[in-house]
């Protein structure tokens, strides 16, 4: 067990990441106290090992606020009067509830520091919640200008508990990052999904890897995105209207065939996927894919597993190209860039198929 | 080996699909010659395998042209006229070397059949050629109205030998198909790419995994998609006025805080995701994860992808999230909806450590 976090934490709203943040909790031997102002909620959660709904006799250390960004601001202040616990959240956006907490419960503000982790996706709900949602993720920790040393200690304690990485920075600043990496990105992908709404279907029979990739985050709850976006419409705005003089230069240039200006803009495009970093913060490692031919019944896996293993080139990655109609699959096992032609050899000599 | 597909396959061009092609060929049993500009690239591809260098006396039954886009149309003439093989090709835009053909060579043009594999992403290079590359993918068929029905079924025949799934269509509806599904995503994934180029660090420090996915394909080779985009100016033009008139919407609504407006474009963009076939063109069917802590050391993964064949859950696909400072990895196996209790409950039984 932690020894700055000892609990109760409690959990305001047992969604997908309440849930998980409760789940991730328990498996640190922490008590976990759930509320939501849905009880069939608190129940599912509870089912699924996230902790106990709360009493009246319950005094947490610790209160984590997840509930829609709407709520935020009112969520915390609340919990700030009834308690003298620490306070943290982890909504999407962070500017906001800290003016509500400024405005409105300015003597408690210091026990509250917003935290954001980069983890959900487009699922929602108790029931896609993991304690593993938070593993290596990158978790904003947003203390105000007044916050308390401790409760900020405290909070970033959270994240390691939940297994992420902490991030620190003021609210305006957290809210401008992820308008960038994280408002921005969804927007535009709504847009290119937008274009998909209604294409006749032998058109979109062609769709391939990237269009998927582009507009997997577009499936995103309209309701909680709409909420983002309305509550960090200035930093979004801003990032629109750069995209949008970017749009004109590109449509002029597509319209006259200018190659040059198109050339510019798709080169600035390959230094921004460059600018990401690494899993974990570490930088990119060059990786390469070594595909293996697998008959599709059990065991096989095992079998192909057993003997990469037994290579001792790590594994860095696995997809499964799998299809039902036919008796052979194809396993993409990623690997370091120097190791693939190791990983070959010693897979072919114990006679998988492989393909280069 | 194929009854209508006998060979010999001439490649012309041993890039990343060029190579591939040759690859699956090789593997089918036919005979591969090839050429290339470069007789580096032509030495790499025959010692992966891909087949041999092409001589004078070599009559092909297919030629597949796998050049450049700005190439492609005197690349496809040339081939008529040097031989009376069929040729196809595997560019991005196919109205282009269409015309080209109908008007330098029509006597010939019943030969030409286009092609175009939905495949191959942001590699390039022989080095990065697989036989697997096809697998499961659409590939384009897209014949003029004056084509050959035998020179149509050949090409089909190429696409199986490949693995792909061929989808048969008009070369302008092609292109009008692809500016929606690949170009317009492309365009726009570089417009979010450019804004994180020069970012802070410490704001991309907050990158998670949906911004990697809307701006991977756009770390593809500028030079490849500036010809893409000239070829196919006229479709991608529609489309990004269509996009504009829409940020145009959006960036008003965010202004003054509209959520109607928002909500209106994101559930667009929720429709459009579901828009996308799924893999192989089935429905997609419905997956959940089921995380599992595996200790990183070898034959781990190995007793864990044994204990899961034993359950008989269908495993569809694999992620590793392997992070080099922790002892212990998490593996997310993918699995059909209504089996990932069971899996849990088969792993815990076996003392594996899963995550809810």
């Amino acid at each position: 067990m932690s020894e700055l976090l000892t609990g109760p934490v409690e959990i305001v709203g047992a969604g997908l990441l309440g849930t998980s943040v409760g789940l991730a909790c328990r498996l640190a031997g922490l008590e976990v106290v759930l509320t939501d102002v849905s009880a069939e909620h608190v129940r599912t959660a509870s089912g699924l090992g996230a902790g106990r709904a709360r009493t009246d006799t319950d005094r947490p250390q610790l209160i984590v606020v997840a509930v829609p960004p709407d709520h935020l601001g009112a969520e915390i202040v609340a919990a700030l009067r009834r308690s003298d616990a620490v306070v943290t959240d982890v909504g999407s956006v962070k500017g906001e509830p800290a003016r509500v907490v400024a405005g409105e419960e300015p003597a408690a503000a210091d026990r509250y520091v917003g935290g954001h982790p980069m983890a959900g996706g487009e699922r929602s709900g108790p029931l896609a919640a993991t304690a593993a949602l938070f593993d290596g993720r990158p978790w904003a920790v947003t203390p105000g200008v007044g916050a308390d040393a401790d409760a900020v200690a405290l909070v970033v304690e959270l994240t390691r508990v939940c297994g992420a990485v902490a991030v620190t920075m003021g609210p305006e600043e957290h809210d401008q990052a992820v308008a960038r990496t994280s408002h921005l990105p969804h927007l535009l992908a709504v847009l290119v999904a937008g274009r998909l709404a209604g294409a006749p279907a032998d058109h979109l029979a062609l769709s391939g890897q990237g269009v998927r990739d582009v507009t997997r985050i577009a499936g995103g709850d309209p309701r909680l995105w709409q909420q983002i976006v309305a509550l960090n419409a200035d930093a979004l705005h801003d990032l629109l209207d750069e995209v949008r003089l970017e749009l004109d230069v590109l449509q002029r240039a597509v319209a006259s065939r200018d190659r040059e200006v198109v050339g510019e803009l798709l080169t600035r495009g390959v230094a921004g996927t460059r600018a990401i970093p690494g899993k974990h913060g570490g930088p990119v490692s060059p990786t390469r894919p070594v595909y293996v031919s697998v008959p599709d019944h059990p065991g096989e896996l095992a079998r192909l597993f057993a003997d990469a293993g037994a290579s001792g080139v790590n594994i860095e990655d696995v997809h499964i190209d799998h299809d039902p109609g036919r008796p052979v699959g194809l396993v993409e096992l990623v690997v370091a860039e120097g190791r693939a032609e190791e990983l070959h050899v010693a897979l072919e000599s114990r006679g998988w198929q492989t393909h280069r």
